[in-house]
């Protein structure tokens, strides 16, 4: 039994290409089959794992996984399911050991942002202690783009076109209407603690469309007076105005503009409803008519709009992990290192699991303008290539031909169910 | 002067392809210049045209006017803006006759829904009154594909092609995170009195990719009892749910699910919100976790994403209406006639304006399931082609390279300011 299985999950809030990462990490995986034995996927994330619901993808046909490059959600199920420390969870770490030792799998891939980077951590750790080897890599995947070292977040640039896109689109609509109807447009977006998302709302206006566009970002803090005068200028000047709020937009006093008050199973805040909150807000202090839009998972789903660029980050990463793995390395991360922003050029780093688990990656402050409101050249260099290129899924029937997997289960080979 | 100029307007919400069809109308007018004077537009509607506010669009090149076919939004600005009934606004269709004779306009073209085609249809008749003789011809418009006599109308399959997408790309990603996460997605789609775009999200689901879809529509009373039992046995049965509420859906009592109170220049309710009611009502009484979108502006402006059958009944019907008034016509609208279903065959039909103004075509009631939840196979039937084909805008920097034209006025020529 020298050569052993893998292991692969997804975790968290699904993205347009996480299914691209995962298609990278099978196809590699395939290519090296004297090397690496059979991919098993968690069905449902890591709850397939600790259940021992495995999904065995050699079942699946070379074009069904080649389908996962342009198709979105997560293929296997993904959880919010957080394993905390290893005194806490001692028991659900143990049993993850126990569940690769009885398929003999010797590679876990997790495919996930900052809590799954802690998690797969955790595991290369006790596996250590344990004597039982685990090579654990960690697939980076988040539409918030919060996680360091890595230059950006496979997820992160499909999100943000589809925002950038749909800013412009719905900021001529707005313009058209503007003389006698709708004069500010709200669009929410994603993007709990950074203002990523919010940011690329920016890259709509640029040197060939100068579009009014009013940024609120998470990280800086809430000051209507000061919002409203930036509008009202803004509708004086050209007629209309397109404000890009994040759902993470905050008061002075921390809270969130619209906060649901019920919590995750990460315990972070679940969010919605902060743009008829600044809609309505226009309307009464300025009189202007509105229109708003929350996209919500529009934005992290759309495929269909996804960046070229994010689609081939997300499978060079899926694939790095793999050649990682076979090269002994363990407790890392493929990461996306940039190289020139213009042409835009990268290449794949590896980052050390221990600088990444648990730190998130604000916008940098010369990222924003200094009024608050929108971004500044640095950020526009920054964001720029991240949406560049378009990928298009094939349609059939007016409508984009995502895969279903079959999803196969491996049998069971432990006698003690897990509860979790 | 024997040869006239043409006046062009777009009303009402624009769309996504509201352009192709001013594409259609200009490019068309243009290969006629022997018959056909200039094409003038109204800058923001037939404000325009009663403030004398003309942009000549022979200042654009051929290239821009091109550009117009993939460009969402209403380039020349749009209003709303009903003209009354002709006792009531007799002055201004007197100033609409004094503006189009000081400028040698013969044709009329009005790029709209029900309202226009009925003012299109009383300038038709007070020019013959008046005896300053003007063709009035109405180019269809309406993504709430309301507008009677012609198949579907112009805007109506982008954004139902948006929408199928749409709920497609959010189902498989509520799909994923349905074990511990969100199991009802909640979509809000437009559409006031009619059900067509809610009807579109059903479309989502096929033969090949079997999504639970609970559609409200405006045309069927909300009864909350049913809907709840819907959405717990889709839940328990697929794990997840997808909800498509039209804004226009209504309680027994007649009121709207989410009236926000206002009302816009047409005397229509100003609507928004009723996805937040649903998803709390469902998380209420079921207790599933939800998350909610509402698409707004956002699917009428996706040009991105716009359906290829779409865009060619947008422009021939533009084309069409600048060869009927060639050919004589007057007080017409081009239209769509579908020849055949499968494979899809339609031509450009001729309705008189008599027949169109004012008359609302709601969904048949069997479009609609016997339990008022979903579309029935006529109704997949009718809606299926009207999404086919995609046709993508040229894209610069990873967003979409829309036109802005120069919109260069046009010298007036009255002595009196005409205050609307």
């Amino acid at each position: 039994m020298a050569k052993k299985n893998a292991f692969y999950a997804q975790s968290g809030g699904v993205t347009a290409v996480i299914n691209a990462s995962a298609c990278g990490v099978i196809e590699t995986a395939r290519k090296h089959k004297d090397k690496m034995g059979k991919v098993y996927a968690g069905r449902n994330g890591i709850i397939g794992a600790l259940t021992e619901d495995l999904i065995d993808t050699s079942k699946e046909s070379a074009k069904a996984i080649a389908a996962l490059r342009y198709t979105p959600s997560g293929a296997f199920g993904s959880c919010r399911f957080k394993l905390k420390g290893l005194e806490e969870s001692r028991a659900q770490y143990e049993r993850l050991i126990e569940v690769f030792k009885a398929h003999n799998i010797g590679y876990f891939f997790y495919n996930g942002g900052g809590d799954s980077a802690d998690t797969c951590l955790k595991v290369s750790q006790l596996s250590e202690t344990l004597g039982y080897p685990i090579q654990a890599i960690h697939v980076p995947k988040t539409v918030d783009n919060d996680l360091p070292i890595t230059d950006c977040c496979p997820g992160f640039g499909s999100v943000a076109k589809y925002i950038a896109v749909s800013t412009r689109e719905a900021s001529f609509d707005v313009a058209s209407m503007a003389k006698t109807s709708t004069k500010v447009f709200v669009i929410e977006v994603m993007g709990r603690h950074a203002g990523w998302i919010a940011a690329a709302g920016g890259l709509a206006s640029d040197e060939t469309h100068d579009i009014p566009i009013v940024i609120l970002f998470p990280e800086v803090k809430f000051d209507q007076e000061k919002f409203l005068a930036k509008v009202k200028d803004k509708v004086e000047t050209f007629g209309y105005c397109t404000v890009v709020v994040s759902e993470g937009t905050k008061w002075p006093d921390g809270k969130f503009l619209a906060e649901a008050g019920s919590r995750d199973a990460f315990g972070h805040a679940q969010l919605g409803g902060a743009a008829p909150v600044v809609a309505n807000m226009v309307k009464d202090s300025l009189g202007y008519k509105y229109h708003w839009a929350v996209a919500d998972y529009l934005q992290r789903a759309a495929r269909h709009i996804a960046s070229k660029t994010d689609v081939e980050q997300a499978y060079a990463l899926g694939q790095a992990a793999v050649e990682l793995a076979l090269k002994g390395r363990n407790s890392v991360m493929p990461a996306v290192t940039r190289v020139a922003d213009k042409p835009y050029k990268w290449k794949v780093g590896v980052a050390e699991l221990k600088d990444v688990a648990n730190k998130e990656k604000f916008m940098p402050r010369n990222f924003i303008t200094k009024d608050g409101f929108g971004i500044t050249e640095k950020c526009r260099a920054y964001l720029a290539p991240l949406i560049k290129g378009e990928d298009y899924p094939p349609y059939k029937n007016g409508l984009p031909d995502y895969v279903k997997l079959k999803n196969v289960a491996v049998a069971k080979k432990l006698k003690e169910e897990f509860k979790v």
